[in-house]
C-alpha cells in the first residue's frame, strides 16, 4: 500500500518532562537546517546547511524576538544517515520547562510541526530505515523493565524476528510464484513448482509458525510480568503478603488498580524477573455468599495465572483441606505450579495432638509443630495430587521467609531463560496475525493433499503472506500505523 | 586558595529520570575515551580516542559482559573544549530506566565514578571554563519558570554579573597596589596613590554595590516570585480568591504549605510574571482572641509583601474602616502597593441608604449600589492615608473580576521591567558579600578622611576585595562550593 511520504518538518522534545541538565529538542524533515538555524547562532558563525552530518556546534539559541534564550549545542545528521532518513537536528540545551517550550514555540513560529507520538519512528519505517517489527520494538526498549524483556524487545530491534520471517515469507512467495506461472498455462496442465516441496515447505513453515505462536505466552509473561494468584480463604493474610512482597522495593513497583476492589494487580523485578503479583478476594468455602461474581473472577484470575500462591492461615488448620481441594478443582492446566505458603507462623501455635501421637503438648517446640503441619499439607496436596513446589512457612507480617519465597518464584522461572538466538513474539498484534498465517497455510495444507487445483491453493498461501507482510510492514495501511505509534512516546 | 583539579572520571545521566526517546549520560574526565570504548563499538570501527571533538558516530552499547545493550549516539569533546574542560563524552541511548541504569553500572565497573550533584558544573569551574556566579547560574537558568527570571539567570550565567564585579575589582586592586607600595617606602612619606581618585573610586564602587544590594528586593521578587498578601477579616472569602486566582492555570503551580495551616503559599504565573499568592489568616479586630500567634504571623506577612490585596465582604460593611484602618496601622514601608478587592458582589447587595439620600431603595441598581459602596470605601482609604492601585468589585465565588485583577498585578509590575542591560542580584549568597564589601568600603572611605595610616585603609579595601571575589570564586573554599552545587541536578 502506497504511503505518503511527509514533507513537512516536525519538532518534539526527545528528552522526559522535568529539570535537570540536558533536554534534546528533535527536528526532521526537509527544511530542518533552515528553521533551526533561525533559533541557533553558531559561535563561530557556522552556517547548520554547510555542516557535515554527525557533527555538532556550539552556539546562542534565540527567541524568534530575537533575544537570548539559553547556549546550546546543535547536532547535524543529513539525509538518509538519520534516525528519520531525513535531514535531521537535534537541540541541546539547558532542561529548564521554560527553555524548551521557549524554543518549540519559536520553531512552529518558522514553519516546524508539533510531532506526533511516534512520528520520528514512523518516518524511519516510512523511509525503509527499520521495518514494522523493529519500530515496534523501538517501544518495547524503551518500556522495558527488566533484563529478559530488554533482551527480546533487543533482539526484535536488530530485526532478529523479522529475518526469521522475511526468510519464511521468501520461500513461500518463490513456490506460490512458480504455482502461479502454473495458471498461465493451465491448458498444458504443467507443474513447474514441485508439490513434495511445496509439501515440505508448506510443512516447515507451519511448524516455525506454530512455535511463534506458543512463544507468545512465555513472551508475553516476560515483557507483562509472570502471572502470580495469590489466593486464598479471605483474612489468611494476602494482602499482608503482597505488601511486604512489594515493600522491600517500592520505587520500581507500579499500580494495577483491577476495575474491582477485589483483584489488585503490581508487578516487581525479583532477581531480573517481572513478576505480576495479583491479589484475589478470598475464596469462601460457601458459595452461597453474595460475593459470588467476585469469587468467579479469583477462579478466573487462577487459571490464567503460571504460579498460585495458596495461602494457608497457621492459626485456622480446620479450614487447610478445603482451601487445597478447592485450589484443585480450580487450576487451569498442567503447566500451572503451585507454591503453598503457611502463613502467621508468628502467631500462636496451634497444636494438633492428633499429629503428635502420645506427645506431652508442652513438650512440642514451635519448629517441631511448623514443620509437623508442613508434612500434614504435603500429605493433603498429595491425597489431591497437587505437587506444589514448594511448602514454605512465612510470616508476611514479621516479613520471615519471603527470601525463600523469592528465590522459589526465581528458580521456578529458570528453564524459560531466554537465548540470545531465540525468537518470541510479544506483541499481540504479531500472535494474531501469526493465527492467521497459520490458519491460511493449514488450509492450504488440506487443499494440496486434497489435489484441490492451483489457484485454490495459492489463494491460501497468498492469505499467508499477507499475514506475515503485515507484521513487518510490507503491507500496512495508515489504520494499523495510527494504532501502532499512537502508543509511543512524543519524541520518538 | 588553591583547588584540587579531580583526576578521576565521572558519569551520570544527564536527561531527566522517566521513559522517553533519548536519554543523555555524561561522561567527563581523563580516562573518558578509554572507558566508554569498553562499552561502545562504533558501527565502523572508529575509534573514540581518534575522533575529533564535536563530532558524533553510532554503533552498539555493550554490557560489561559482552551482550547488546542498545543502538546509540556518542558523541566527542575533547579537552579544553567542552563543558567541564575536561575530555567528556556523551551516549545518547534509549530513555530506558533499565538501559540507562546497566550503562552507568558498566561505566563504573570499568573504572567511573558516579558524578556528584553538580560535579560537572563544579569542574567547569575548577577548570576555568566560567566564574562561581555563572556556575551558579546555571541552575537557576534550569528552575527558571518565567520569562523575567530566565532572563535574569541567562545575563548571570553570560557573565554580565561577573563583569562588572571583575571591572571594579580590578580598579580596586590598582590602588591598594600602589598603596600597599607606598608602605614600602614608608619612610620616605611617599604618596604613589592618588588620595583623591581613591576618594572617587571608593565612592563610585560604594554606590555601584549600593545600587546591586538594593537590586536583591527586585531580584529575589523576580526568581521567587513578587509577594502578595491576601488579608482582610475572617471570611470574607480570601481562600476562595486564591484558589480561583491559582484554578485557571494549576498545572504550573506549586504549593508550599506553611508552617502552620494558617499560611498557604502559591506562586503563578501571570503575565510572564510570577507572583507568590499568600493566603493569611483572617485578621480579627479584636486581639483578645486565643489566634493571637496566627494573626502576629499575618501581620508579619503583611509587612514583607510587595502587593497587599485586602479583601472585603460586601455583605458585612460594618467592617469596612476598620479593616483598612487596621491594614494601615500594619504596612510596612511607602513602597507596598494595596489593592482593595469588594468580594461576593454575587450575593445579596446590602443598601446602605446613607449612601443614597432621599432614594428609593427600590429603584437603586445592584450596579448603582456597588460604584456608591467603592466610592466610599475609597473615601475611607484617603481618610487613612491610603492611595490603593485599585478598588476592584470581585466575586471569587463567581470569578467575575479576576481578569481586571490579573491586569492590576502585572500591571504594577511592569515598571519594574528588565532591560537586557540591568544586572539584578538574585542569590542570597552574593547579596551578602556585596553586603560585606559594602561594609569594608564604608570603612576604607571613613579611614581616608580621616587620613588613617595607608595599612589600615587598604586592610579594608582588602576584606572588599575579598568579599567581592567570593561571589566570581576567585575565592572560594570547599566547603562553600559544596553548598553551592549540592543543590544541583545530578549530571549538570
Amino acid at each position: 500500500m502506497l504511503q505518503d511520504l511527509n514533507t513537512n518538518t516536525i519538532c518534539a522534545q526527545a528528552t522526559a518532562l522535568g529539570q535537570s541538565a540536558i533536554a534534546i529538542i528533535r527536528v526532521s524533515g526537509p527544511r530542518t537546517f533552515e528553521i533551526v538555524q533561525k533559533v541557533f547562532h553558531s559561535r563561530k558563525g557556522r552556517r547548520l546547511e554547510a555542516m557535515a552530518g554527525y557533527t555538532m556546534c556550539y552556539g546562542t539559541l534565540l527567541k524568534d524576538d530575537g533575544t537570548v534564550l539559553d547556549e546550546a549545542l546543535v547536532s547535524v545528521f543529513r539525509s538518509p544517515a538519520s534516525y528519520t532518513g531525513e535531514d535531521m537536528a537535534e537541540i541541546s540545551c539547558h532542561a529548564s520547562p521554560y527553555i524548551v517550550s521557549e524554543v518549540l514555540r519559536s520553531l512552529v513560529a518558522f514553519g516546524c510541526e508539533y510531532a506526533a507520538p511516534g512520528e520520528f519512528t514512523r518516518r524511519a519505517f516510512l523511509n525503509g530505515k527499520m521495518d514494522l517489527a523493529q519500530a515496534e520494538a523501538v517501544a518495547d526498549v524503551i518500556a522495558s523493565e527488566t533484563e529478559a524483556s530488554h533482551k527480546i524487545a533487543i533482539q526484535q530491534l536488530k530485526g532478529g524476528f523479522s529475518k526469521e520471517l522475511t526468510q519464511m515469507r521468501d520461500q513461500l512467495l518463490k513456490i506460490v510464484s512458480l504455482m502461479e506461472l502454473e495458471l498461465d498455462f493451465s491448458e498444458e496442465d504443467v507443474e513447474f513448482a514441485d508439490r513434495s516441496q511445496l509439501r515440505e515447505l508448506l510443512s516447515k513453515a507451519s511448524d516455525h509458525i506454530s512455535g511463534l505462536i506458543s512463544s507468545f505466552k512465555l513472551g508475553n509473561a516476560i515483557k507483562n510480568g509472570v502471572p502470580v494468584a495469590i489466593v486464598g480463604a479471605t483474612n489468611t493474610g494476602k494482602s499482608t503478603l503482597l505488601n511486604a512482597l512489594l515493600g522491600e522495593d517500592r520505587a520500581i513497583v507500579s499500580s494495577i488498580a483491577g476495575t474491582t476492589r477485589d483483584t489488585i494487580e503490581d508487578t516487581m523485578n525479583v532477581g531480573g524477573i517481572l513478576f505480576r503479583f495479583i491479589d484475589t478476594a478470598g475464596i469462601r468455602r460457601t458459595l452461597e455468599t453474595i460475593e459470588m461474581a467476585g469469587i468467579e473472577r479469583t477462579y478466573y484470575k487462577i487459571k490464567q495465572a503460571a504460579i498460585v500462591m495458596l495461602v494457608l492461615d497457621y492459626t485456622r488448620q480446620d479450614d487447610f483441606e478445603a482451601s487445597i481441594k478447592n485450589l484443585c478443582s480450580n487450576l487451569g492446566n498442567s503447566d500451572q505450579r503451585v507454591v503453598i505458603l503457611l502463613n502467621k507462623i508468628d502467631e500462636k501455635p496451634v497444636v494438633m495432638t492428633s499429629l503428635f501421637e502420645g506427645r506431652d503438648p508442652e513438650s512440642i517446640t514451635p519448629e517441631e509443630n511448623i514443620n509437623k503441619v508442613c508434612d500434614a499439607i504435603s500429605a493433603m496436596a498429595a491425597a489431591n495430587n497437587l505437587s506444589p513446589l514448594a511448602i514454605l512457612p512465612i510470616s508476611a507480617k514479621k516479613q520471615t521467609g519471603l527470601d525463600e519465597l523469592r528465590s522459589v518464584l526465581t528458580t521456578s522461572q529458570q528453564s524459560v531463560s531466554i537465548g540470545t538466538e531465540s525468537v518470541l513474539v510479544t506483541n499481540l498484534r504479531h500472535y494474531n496475525a501469526l493465527k492467521d498465517a497459520y490458519d491460511s497455510l493449514l488450509k492450504a495444507t488440506v487443499a494440496l493433499n486434497e489435489s484441490r487445483p492451483a489457484d485454490l491453493i495459492c489463494q491460501d498461501i497468498r492469505e499467508a503472506l499477507y499475514s506475515i507482510g503485515t507484521i513487518v510492514g510490507e503491507i500496512s495501511t495508515d489504520e494499523v500505523l495510527d494504532n501502532i505509534f499512537r502508543n509511543f512516546c512524543i519524541g520518538k
